[in-house]
């Protein structure tokens, strides 16, 4: 029997998932193992991937094939795979392949140079290279703006969140300025009046990994189907078949590798839970970069530096890393949740990381809508972090607008997500804690499957079968609503 | 300007050099990395590279273009790179895709029941299997006997070492015959007035894999181009550019982890000093699995076995293992040089390896060229083993002809490279010596620059440059000469 042309395209995208998940191994490869003098054969290998895979996805047959299934008698799960598929063939076959390479090529040069020019504090230098990264961004976001109707900024920040637009991102956002800062003020002037002790080092290495394993192991990590390593950016990658996580340890301070772990078995238990059946097709892996983050912030924010968590694991800590006064469950909960406005985003605490979030969202929607050009981010950058958070970053562009990566190879449009996870994991949270009323009870106890159970049937096995807006709706009951995340940072911050 | 016919085959075999890239760090990462979930995702991918791989190979524009390259005017480099894309490229098309895909299938269920089957005695299910890939590997050298002219098992040999003939190794392998059943007594006679003191562990893994680590850096491993893990069967993987050895320890033996890592290290100096610049072109690349396994035997058997080194490395044996009896030099000699005829190939001494392999090569060929059915093999094997080692396999299958994973999927011909291995590596030191007559005076001083520069002046760097018999002759102004492998037994076992 002739496949039909849905079985058809299921083919040709498990052809595609085999060719990523070899992208996907050699790209960990590349970050936590390989040697240096390996770099240039890995980055040509890769390169020839990516042009294997683009090439698939592009094949001028693909699109006849597309049109027949859309016509066939499809089921409701298969209408969903079908509009997956689509999605990600649209968005290859939209783009003209002397674009991709233009930007890849641009974004290579850019993000290489950066590294040094970062340390060097040389915005200028910076410059030279950035303006063509912004130019071709620019032309990739009026080539998508074109096809989908969107803003620009919006068609970029689709690859990264589909369906979100800028009208409810000014909303939402619109509102956290409103509060924040106060917020933030009110949360300082409290802690100020309750001194943390802070921890004494060294902590050795094997003792950070053999807690961080003992964390991932309460978290329910899988180590039959995934890894913890160390890299230098701490990230989880692999398939979802092998989750291969990383984190990265000083001996001064144990506690950003420990949450750092937490945070990354997040990303991994969401990849591990999709469902093994559908993996290999779109409808199957993570329904969006804000979705993933969700997953990562529920369990570092909303499980992880909650004082029932912490108290959980005080005994870990102190078994590994020896007893001190700093390890008592209440000092590590005010370890964890200490507010300090800072220069970085990565470094920042939950209260004020939506701020450094909001002000990128602003200066990069900005840019790629051509309001503004490259050279005014300094002075717009300086402006917003003293509005924001108070800092001053004049002349400093090393710790002000040359910290990211994000902006160097092309990535605009994706800091929202990172925000707009954290207010899913509030929006989840409320909804299991609606749902047991005693959680903290629960998670102190070290019952942590009301947690594990309901992002499993909601979030985790639904994989990208609905639309984000919808796959929200159906685990909450409402769309996403910022309120939820206020009252928790209140709560936690004032509370 | 257009692009030669040649210049066209160098840009097809770059691109398959760099799947195989892939391929190889995948490889790797299956066998020292991955979680056991993992493996059918990973088999999927791996056997979606393969088939690309083949598909490139056989193109059927590729003939065209291998002709008018034939037809060009090459220099001499450019022609010997031509040779040997053509005998990648001949292999590739001389066999159906469909028998191609049956013996791998066949091969595949039969290596994966072998593993139970052999830890179960099971001779009889193996044999329900064997007999298929017996047939599908007898099919395979028919087809490659029919262009070649060689007989079967040559054709299938030749896979694996080119230009090698049965007749060669009749009379290479009929001599070891003549005088190795006699030496091994004699050195057993020898060894019995020498009492060896046995190491006493247990020996911590960390501290095995700090020696190994010492001992590769004295060998010359380049740690910016290779890495060392583990793996439950030791092996040397990757790719020139990051060569990636493992080794496996046990707690109560150190000697094993340590001369395997001598070994591979040999293996990975070859691949490290390849040249760079023509890596990604069969000219590139190692000349035959018999050349690369001289520089292994090379490394552990010239090198690695020999008092001077053994001396050299003392200090560290005891710097990391701590201070015992049998740590002396001349006790340490002796525990790397024991003589005793037993069961296992890969547990063999230097000594009795020739034998386990010879006895290999006769069975194997019988049964490719159709002189012996498989049910055949236990008797022979018995009947072999008592002859050439005095050991007894009646019924003692699993430790008998069920040992090796070779024949499980049908890598019929590959045996002989082992020994063939050894006399190269042989042949090789009796030219070193004979240049440098205080050879062991040197390396027991550290001074191993005399080893290293001649390797990489007449094997490394020439690669595929010449068929295997001009590099021989050339490097060591005879033709494979098995007296000296001969002459190096002696003088170690009996001198």
């Amino acid at each position: 029997m002739q496949p039909t042309a849905y079985q058809q395209l299921v083919s040709v995208f498990t052809r595609i998932y085999r060719f990523e998940h070899l992208a996907a191994m050699v790209g960990w490869d590349q970050a936590a193992m390989m040697p240096p003098e390996g770099n240039d054969a890995r980055g040509a290998a890769l390169a020839e991937l990516d042009v294997l895979i683009h090439h698939s996805l592009t094949d001028p047959a693909l699109a006849a094939t597309i049109a027949a299934a859309s016509s066939e008698d499809l089921n409701e799960a298969e209408q969903a795979s079908l509009r997956e598929m689509k999605r990600q063939w649209e968005h290859a076959n939209l783009l003209p392949a002397s674009l991709v390479e233009a930007k890849t090529l641009a974004g290579s040069k850019c993000s290489h140079e950066w590294r040094t020019q970062r340390a060097n504090n040389d915005w200028d230098g910076f410059l030279a290279n950035f303006r063509e990264v912004v130019r071709l961004s620019r032309e990739e976001a009026q080539l998508l703006s074109q096809h989908s109707g969107l803003s620009p900024y919006e068609a970029l920040m689709n690859k990264y969140e589909p369906g979100m637009t800028c009208a409810e991102l000014d909303r939402i956002f619109g509102d956290v300025k409103q509060w924040l800062p106060e917020l933030i003020q009110q949360a300082m002037t409290k802690q100020s009046k309750e001194p943390v002790i802070a921890a004494q080092g060294p902590f050795a290495i094997e003792s950070q990994r053999a807690l961080g394993l003992e964390v991932m192991k309460l978290l329910g990590f899988n180590f039959a189907a995934g890894r913890l390593d160390v890299s230098h950016h701490p990230f989880c990658g692999g398939v979802a078949e092998d989750v291969r996580i990383t984190t990265r340890y000083t001996e001064d301070d144990f506690t950003q590798s420990m949450m750092g772990i937490v945070h990354e078995t997040g990303h991994a238990r969401y990849e591990q839970n999709l469902p093994r059946d559908l993996v290999h097709l779109p409808v199957g892996r993570a329904r969006s970069m804000a979705v993933h983050e969700s997953q990562s912030l529920s369990f570092e924010m909303q499980l992880g530096r909650s004082p029932a968590f912490l108290a959980l694991i005080q005994p870990l800590v102190q078994q590994h890393l020896g007893e001190q006064a700093a390890f008592s469950a209440s000092n590590l909960a005010k370890i964890y949740t200490r507010v300090k406005p800072d220069f970085i985003r990565v470094d920042a605490d939950e209260l004020t990381y939506p701020a450094h979030v909001i002000l990128r969202y602003e200066i990069e929607r900005a840019l790629i809508d051509g309001d503004i050009e490259p050279d005014e981010i300094p002075a717009l950058w300086n402006q917003k972090m003293l509005a924001y958070l108070g800092v001053d970053t004049q002349g400093n562009f090393k710790n002000g607008c040359l910290q990211d990566i994000h902006w160097t190879d092309g990535s605009f449009g994706y800091f929202p997500s990172y925000t707009l996870g954290a207010m899913y994991a509030a929006q989840f949270f409320a909804t299991i804690r609606s749902q047991f009323p005693d959680l903290d009870q629960r998670i102190a106890a070290g019952d942590l499957a009301p947690i594990f159970d309901w992002l499993k049937t909601h979030i985790w096995t639904p994989a990208s079968r609905w639309e984000t807006a919808e796959l929200i709706q159906r685990a909450t009951g409402e769309s996403l609503n910022p309120a939820h995340f206020r009252q928790h940072l209140e709560q936690r911050y004032l509370g």
